[in-house]
């Protein structure tokens, strides 16, 4: 077999077989397929697509391309989330203890990050003691006990993404539909999920710009699970605005036990009651997601899922006495109020200006050295829809500079405030099964 | 300016600039730009394209990638020919003496390439003490004075494209039409040349496969050549079999001498005279096709022609008396005839076939390392619309082996015979001009 041969044949539009793909995925990662002819594939991939039986294909080469977690130590059926990214999601803050109150065990690799805010163990950091450099046995037994907890990601997961991924940035071929799927599966597959709930993000501030392209991710990624044999679902899921109204590490996990105790923003209740019903459904701890949503509305309600994430907490080291008394988290020096400068109604906030805007301050990674300040971030208090007066603050900055100049900047033009009238963006676009 | 960027414009279908292409061209030929960025790019050609003005910016991006040919000490318009490739072509041993006859400077660089036979010098030098280690002063001194010299390819021409052509090689980017017409007219450029006159093959044995490719290659170099102010016309001509009788390097020396008496195989003889007649065009030297094809078969008749070819080869050291005994020429030790197995008409001769059998007899180089035989080769004796016999010869092999049992298998694969009508093939198919 000649890669040259490959990368011709997926030019003219044909199907590579299963063995054809292995040889290109491992020849590439052990080096003997060189990165010119790879990109030269990645391109045609670009222009011709992949059917789903190349992409699922594609995807399993990927996983058995590395290290794959075992989790066959924990009970149940493991669901994993992920989101294909934006501004402010708390997410999984709030689903991890959420759905494990109603006995879904969730077992949580997480990274780090580079972004506009921290990973979700940056964010989980924020509660003093807390740390995730447990033993996987540790992990499972947790997870079999509480039904949560989370890990750092170790090991050596899906290196051949990793390779890909690298190259794809510098060539030009990021935006490619059965690639971008392709990689997301395979890290969730490698993981050890039996089940996947995916939260496609679409709109200003998201990866996928237009709908139709965020349908299309999402079908791939549901095809590709079904045809390896994991159980996968997608909410489509607006990214116009930012999620919530917190943009930092420390404000979001406050965000995120404002929303355990069933007073949190209505977009972020709206969409983690959406997800984890799904998500209790794909570990069959209920039959519909209706019935599954009355059993998460009940245990904000009774306050068991507040009580998880303190025994979570807890478990791990943390400091669980932060959810009855979130002020002990960190807290940054200065708040300034960035107010309206005109009457109107919110009509637009750029996600991408508003992220950049708290990585200045300090919340999120640039580079993989940066250092993270969990304190700082923003608190929206308009959001697209709102009515606004002048004087009227849109935004409070949580600082530990006095100078934050810049961040003004950037919040003013991100913010649009019109005259006319302005329809609330709609929060879940639809719902893709197998 | 960063290439990745530029990578996506063209994947985009947008138009690089003057400024952008350059950026391209230098980076890569200077290894600022590495492979796998260049071979994503070039995929991304292939699916898009290039405008007129992006690939004239291309090809004279390549040519001043190295060293020019300055032609300007010889006077007179100095017309170049190519041909795109094929089994057999003579044309370049008959044009060069044929079209000086009439005045035209034919100031020819050449190499020996790889391929079925040797190229042009491979053959003259079948004439005993030709040689072309000639320097430039006595190149242009012979031109100006004979109007017909050749000289070997000496410095570096369009060192872009030798790098650029290697890595479309090996990934599957070879069949992209602008990047097939930069790469040829940037070499005729580099070379010197004023004007260029293109023989675009198509057929079964030629690179382009069907007449529409080869159309919009040929429309491609010439409007190159009008883009960078080099007059380029292009002939589009049949290669669906070899192109006269003989293939080999002698051989095809002795055929070019009948040709240039006259007495030439047909198809050669008529390709040539359109050839020429463009040629004589392009260098001003006739007003009209016809006019110059008419000077050209006066010079065939009166034998200054012929005349011409004896001292051109004497003036480079050439043995000018094996034109008129073409006996003096290498001359095989062996020949066998290939005789019909059944009566009929040929209807197909596999070019690219019969060339892999004169290459097994040791005509032509499989690598650069290859010693070529001057000697061997093949004579067609049939051709597609002929009738045979059942026990007429169709092939003559000459052979320095007395064992030829895989090169009588591949004449009898490449040649079909039929019982019904066959139709000779249009030789000229078009004519593309500015």
């Amino acid at each position: 077999m000649r890669m040259v041969d490959l990368i011709e044949k997926k030019r003219d539009g044909k199907e590579l077989s299963q063995e054809e793909i292995n040889f290109i995925i491992e020849g590439y990662t052990n080096g003997s397929i060189p990165d010119y002819q790879m990109s030269a594939f990645q391109m045609a991939v670009f222009f011709q697509g992949m059917t789903p039986g190349e992409t699922a294909n594609f995807t399993m080469a990927m996983v058995k391309s590395g290290d794959q977690v075992d989790l066959s130590a924990i009970e149940g059926i493991k669901v994993d989330k992920h989101s294909t990214g934006g501004v402010g999601d708390t997410t999984t803050l709030v689903l991890a203890p959420l759905v494990a109150a109603v006995g879904v065990p969730v077992a949580k690799m997480s990274g780090r990050g580079l972004g506009h805010t921290g990973g979700t163990i940056d964010k989980l950091e924020s509660v003093d003691g807390f740390h995730t450099e447990i033993s996987d046995e540790q992990f499972y037994d947790l997870v079999n006990k509480n039904k949560v907890a989370v890990i750092g990601q170790s090991g050596n997961l899906t290196p051949a993404d990793k390779k890909i991924y690298g190259l794809r940035d510098v060539t030009a071929t990021v935006n490619s539909i059965p690639l971008i799927a392709s990689s997301i599966m395979s890290k969730k597959i490698a993981a050890g999920a039996d089940a996947i709930c995916l939260d496609v993000k679409v709109g200003a501030g998201a990866f996928m710009k237009n709908l139709e392209d965020a349908k299309e991710l999402a079908r791939t990624m549901v095809e590709i699970g079904k045809n390896v044999g994991r159980k996968t679902m997608a909410v489509i899921s607006d990214m116009n605005q930012p999620l919530g109204f917190a943009i930092g590490n420390a404000l979001e996990v406050k965000e995120a036990i404002d929303t355990l105790k069933g007073h949190g923003p209505r977009d972020l209740h709206e969409l983690c009651l959406t997800l984890g019903s799904h998500m209790v459904c794909l570990a069959e701890k209920a039959d519909t997601p209706e019935a599954a949503r009355a059993m998460l509305e009940e245990v904000i309600a009774n306050g068991k899922a507040l009580e998880k994430f303190k025994v979570f907490l807890a478990a791990q080291g943390g400091n669980a006495s932060v959810v009855d008394q979130p002020e002990k988290l960190p807290t940054a020096k200065y708040t300034f109020e960035v107010k309206a400068k005109v009457d109107g109604t919110v009509s637009e906030i750029e996600a991408d200006s508003i992220g950049t805007a708290a990585m200045l301050l300090g919340a999120g990674r640039a580079t993989k050295e940066s250092t993270i300040d969990l304190s700082v971030g923003l608190i929206l208090h308009k959001k697209i829809g709102d009515n606004v007066k002048k004087g009227e603050p849109i935004v409070t900055i949580h600082s530990n500079s006095e100078e934050n100049n810049e961040v003004i900047k950037r919040i003013y033009e991100s913010y649009s405030i019109t005259h006319e009238h302005v329809e609330r963006p709609t929060l879940i676009y639809d719902e893709i099964k197998e």
